[in-house]
């Protein structure tokens, strides 16, 4: 069997994530990491087996699927950049009210360049977004709801990345907790430059698009690491008269996303093997294309 | 819009499952009911609004597609009968052994008739089918296990129409037990024939392919209902070291199968407007095709 060579796009967690789930595959195999050069000779341990470049082009093999593992905010350029290249790709684009424009946008380039793009194949969405229609498959009437974090909170990689990117935050870490009936409310702890106005930079966290529609608190801290975590939690439930449906999931949010996200790149492939081009969401593909296995009859054991 | 005209094959908690269930669509609309002819003056009044009729060809508007709502063992016949007629089908086929064999015979005729297929689309093989293979890919690694009943026991359709069906027994329900580590226990209630030795009767259920591999209990009564449950519940659970998840569900049974077997029905007419004829698990096909809505974006509401 010839094996996927899929290329990761960024190293930060979900990055790791990746390299960690592409190596219990029998079908993948990881032919480089791509990274800011700013950033070549940090960690070098964990990726002293790997190659390791600046531009994609330098790989020594093509890869046929990049996995972005990127800021959600660079996704829809780098998007692009690889589709321009031929190169399939898979994210976890999180901005939820843009993604429907971002695979309408996608999806022309990856027509165009006959390759496959999955988007926001994450945690939610993604993986929880199938939830969402499988439960109303279950359930024809009745309301949804998804709650995240639970009463302790969970990090939230999106919410992290967003305040970390913020001037004069040295480092932060952002939880969700639960707030009642599908609710949220948010828990940044921040570690933030001297010479910078606490009080302003409260605000623009306040004012960020990812905290804006959410109780949030801002608690400045000397040290991250008493804080800081990687697990997160969710739950998504359904209820009607004749049924009653929950969902759950908790652990190592970046290691989870990043399962998804390399399952979803068996499936880019298995598209573009069908000569399938174009860019789409977890819902628009059957589950069999993300699942290993060769024979139909192999995939549907256990069905 | 044109709706999806539906027929309904077979008058049992199912087929009644199935008349609520396109009630409470928008696309979709009840073209009959059709039934043995012995049976046809029961239970008039809930069918009082319906068309009743014994055979198809009967219907004064020709169906798309017909809900098998028959007993398993039924099924693959109905399926050949109904595809000669060119006319779709969905099922909930419950021998898990069996569905490949299955889907590959009905394939077969439903591309010689152009039509469409749904396999065994109902819980479990049906929903639990895609929240496993959904679990593989949030956990790569780890074991899935499947359990039903609980400690109380819910009812299991298939069993009871398996016991229903053996001669002698005047009435039965079938419970599943949980018995720890996805493995269950059955538990019978059955009303005899006074003719019948009973001894024999029970060794005869704990034979059946139905039962033979599972501990089963076998509790002769003179009157079932006050044993008799259309509750049942289930959970499936995968857990890998970087992440845990569990599905449950829980209500009436035969409500929450036609609430599937409504979804699919949507689902092959969509196949079939794009002439994708075939036999298809809901594995095979994308999640947002058995969604109501009529545009992409629409669907992808809430994602």
């Amino acid at each position: 069997m010839q094996k996927i060579n899929v290329a990761i796009i960024g190293w930060g967690n979900v990055g790791r994530g990746c390299k960690r789930a592409i190596s219990e595959t029998k079908d993948m195999r990881l032919v480089g990491v791509v990274r800011r050069p700013v950033s070549l000779y940090k960690n070098k341990e964990e990726l002293q087996d790997t190659n390791v470049v600046s531009d994609i082009s330098e790989l020594k093999d093509r890869p046929d699927v990049a996995l972005l593992c990127v800021p959600s905010r660079e996704v829809p350029e780098k998007i692009k950049e690889y589709h321009e290249q031929g190169i399939c790709t898979v994210d976890s684009y999180d901005e939820h009210s843009e993604i429907y424009a971002l695979r309408q946008e996608a999806d022309i380039t990856a027509k165009v360049e006959k390759c496959v793009s999955i988007i926001s194949a994450g945690w939610d969405p993604g993986t929880d977004s199938i939830v969402r229609a499988l439960m109303k498959m279950v359930s024809i009437t009745g309301r949804t709801t998804t709650t995240f974090g639970g009463e302790e909170g969970g990090r939230s990689m999106g919410h992290t990345v967003a305040v970390k990117a913020i001037p004069g935050v040295l480092d932060a870490v952002s939880l969700t907790l639960a707030n009642g009936r599908g609710q949220h409310k948010r828990r940044v702890y921040v570690v933030a430059d001297k010479k910078v106005n606490t009080s302003q930079l409260e605000k623009q966290i306040k004012n960020d698009p990812y905290f804006v529609n959410d109780p949030t608190e801002v608690i400045f801290v000397k040290d991250i690491n008493k804080y800081n975590t990687l697990h997160h939690e969710g739950e998504v439930e359904r209820t009607a008269q004749e049924v009653a449906q929950k969902y759950q999931v908790s652990g190592v949010n970046p290691e989870f996303t990043a399962n998804v996200m390399v399952a979803a790149a068996r499936g880019a492939i298995n598209l573009k093997n069908r000569e399938a081009w174009g860019a789409y969401t977890l819902l628009e593909l059957p589950l069999i294309d993300f699942l290993p296995g060769t024979t139909l009859k192999e995939k549907l054991e256990g069905y």
